[in-house]
């Protein structure tokens, strides 16, 4: 933490304008905001209960829920990130005392079970090596020691590019009575994603991935069957900010204020969700699957290797291993500072040992994908 | 809640262009976001670890330092509205079984006890009539109930336009070991603040009320006394997004990651910033108290008298009562149909009983209190 300096009632001197440099954002999110959406946010703010604004909302939700592929009234942006969004999924549900699954393999399914325990529940897990997705088998075997009250999974886990079958756990969850959870911070608009058809109660996303609206709120749906359980329950919701019997009266008809909601990013949002129904659903993941393709071709051609097995490996974040004798952090200060490419580092047991490498939404274009190769061909001397 | 229609594929149809209308926003929040931070909210989105977007986290938690009037290391903008500063600093102070005095005097008063309660501590409560100020010897007879680990005290109450003398309050807190935390969500930019000179332990507002920038982030300091409190926890605090254990190694020099930082309004709050200090804080001050004296002044012409006593009222956020006979949701319909001017209703016990109209940030100019009292004036008939 920096020392605080002398308390002054003038410091503009010391303050220079405003300019962050255009950066290709290729780590593991933010990816780059395109134009329109970086319009929509200067557009003049309106109050949270303006009849103009409660529009702007009611079309939001009904977009998520068709990115979502739901009919979950319940739909709508946490006033958060994408953390804040997991929070509210597990606090909402959960009551001191209840019991629940968490398939670990990566930083987010840890996150899920510290955030279980927080809530005063019992959480058991499945765990599986980072860079690996999660057995469906082993989560069908885990359920056998149930019941319990929800069953939580990593779709696209971030920290390793591990993708898991959520579908596929779904239907073993489906035969218990536990509510299903499923994590689509990076998943969602790069991938399928099917809320619906795979059974998920309660599932989440973040804006600043594969939807390209800068980081600050997070997508929710919630299953009737989540509904009635968050109306059933015997204690508050430990947090205020996050209580959707709360907050579900100002999305919906009632309009009751809750907090002040925030209107520019939601514009932001908005414009976004427009962006991804213009080029359509399918095609944004065709192109996610393309320019991946393009990637890992290109990083092939220069002995690279990828972190896990191709076949569940996201193509929206790509986990590439670094090769014996290589500076890892050299080689992505190099790429940030010579060709202004931000890409992550490895974390946990990962740190050190992988790049983390995104083409997520806007960022996910061809040119992108060659720029990089071409910069880390550059910088590896080949 | 509206009913969730089929779930299509191409939606575009239905979804006009986002073109929210021009409004002057004299409601009790969000006020006008001034076009230099609209630019600001749509400069390039970096990453939450780059370099440059560190050195502008750096500036602007510098400025709110000088904002603040504090020398205090842990000040930042929690990733939320004003909303989620609350919960973030009970949350983070409060373990089950503590013990804290909120004074009550409106909404947010009400909203603190319920935060404390669902952290699981003991709330004891002073209250004083919704319009008034908070007594500071009734809160000095309610302290000699303690001890209190912490008592909370709002400083500009937006729901009914009561500013409450937390200097004289904190000087009998500082006579008993409790941490000090003053809600300073209406007040900070706009009414002097002194959070050092005024012993304040915790003190948190919003972005959208006198700094003039859209709602999503929540302005926080905590003294090294309150730092200290965090570090002694016996427990890990309740909510993982909004944990300062974690977050202080983030905005400190660890700059370890936490959750993703909301990118772009923290250019905007940055920006908004600038503009404070451009002006100056005591000149800012000045501007709020003249423009509502010209308001004021306009009413009285009207016949319109405020709530409250004025040496104890709100400069930015004036509470006037509804004449007999007038129907005060259409009065609010109109000016927003009519004039492009939105106003707040009463909330609680003031339902129906008055208007709150907010002259705050960039709102806060004479042009805009005078075409209100002019559209009041065509309104009422005069």
């Amino acid at each position: 933490m920096s020392t605080a300096s002398a308390i002054s009632p003038d410091p503009t001197g010391n303050t220079p304008a405003l300019r962050p440099p255009e950066r290709t954002l290729m780590g593991p999110g933010p990816s780059n905001t395109p134009p329109r959406v970086l319009a929509a946010l200067a557009l003049p703010t309106l109050g949270h209960l303006d009849p103009a604004y409660l529009q702007i909302m009611n079309e939001t939700a009904e977009m998520l829920r068709r990115l979502f592929r739901t009919r979950n009234r319940l739909t709508f942006p946490v006033s958060g990130t994408g953390s804040a969004g997991m929070e509210a999924a597990f606090v909402n549900m959960l009551e001191p005392g209840d019991r629940a699954l968490v398939a670990i393999n990566g930083v987010f399914g840890t996150r899920m079970k510290d955030i279980v325990e927080r809530c005063g529940a019992e959480c058991a897990t499945v765990e599986a090596e980072w860079g690996r997705p999660v057995d469906p088998g082993a989560v069908k075997a885990a359920l056998a020691d149930g019941p319990f009250k929800l069953v939580a999974v990593v779709h696209a886990e971030t920290s390793t590019g591990a993708l898991t079958d959520v579908e596929a756990i779904g239907q073993f969850v489906r035969e218990t009575d536990a509510l299903y959870l499923v994590d689509t911070v990076t998943s969602l608009g790069g991938l399928p994603v099917e809320v619906d058809a795979w059974g998920i109660d309660l599932c989440y996303s973040g804006t600043q991935k594969c939807l390209s609206c800068p980081p600050g709120l997070s997508p929710i749906t919630l299953s009737d069957r989540a509904e009635q359980v968050l109306a059933s329950r015997k204690s508050k919701v430990a947090s205020w900010y996050l209580d959707m019997t709360m907050i579900r009266q100002y999305w919906g008809d009632e309009r009751t204020y809750h907090h002040t909601a925030p209107i520019n990013m939601t514009y932001g949002l908005n414009e976004a969700l427009r962006l991804v129904f213009e080029e359509g659903l399918e095609a944004r993941w065709d192109r996610h699957r393309r320019v991946s393709d393009t990637l890992r071709s290109g990083l092939a051609d220069l002995g690279l290797s990828l972190l896990g097995d191709p076949a569940a490996s996201l193509p929206m974040l790509n986990a590439i291993r670094v090769p014996d004798g290589v500076d890892e952090a050299s080689v992505r200060r190099r790429l940030l500072e010579e060709f202004d490419i931000e890409i992550g580092a490895g974390l946990g047991p990962l740190k050190g040992r992988i790049w983390r490498v995104g083409l997520m939404g806007h960022t996910a274009r061809e040119q992108n994908a060659v720029w990089f190769v071409e910069a880390m061909r550059r910088i590896l001397g080949q």
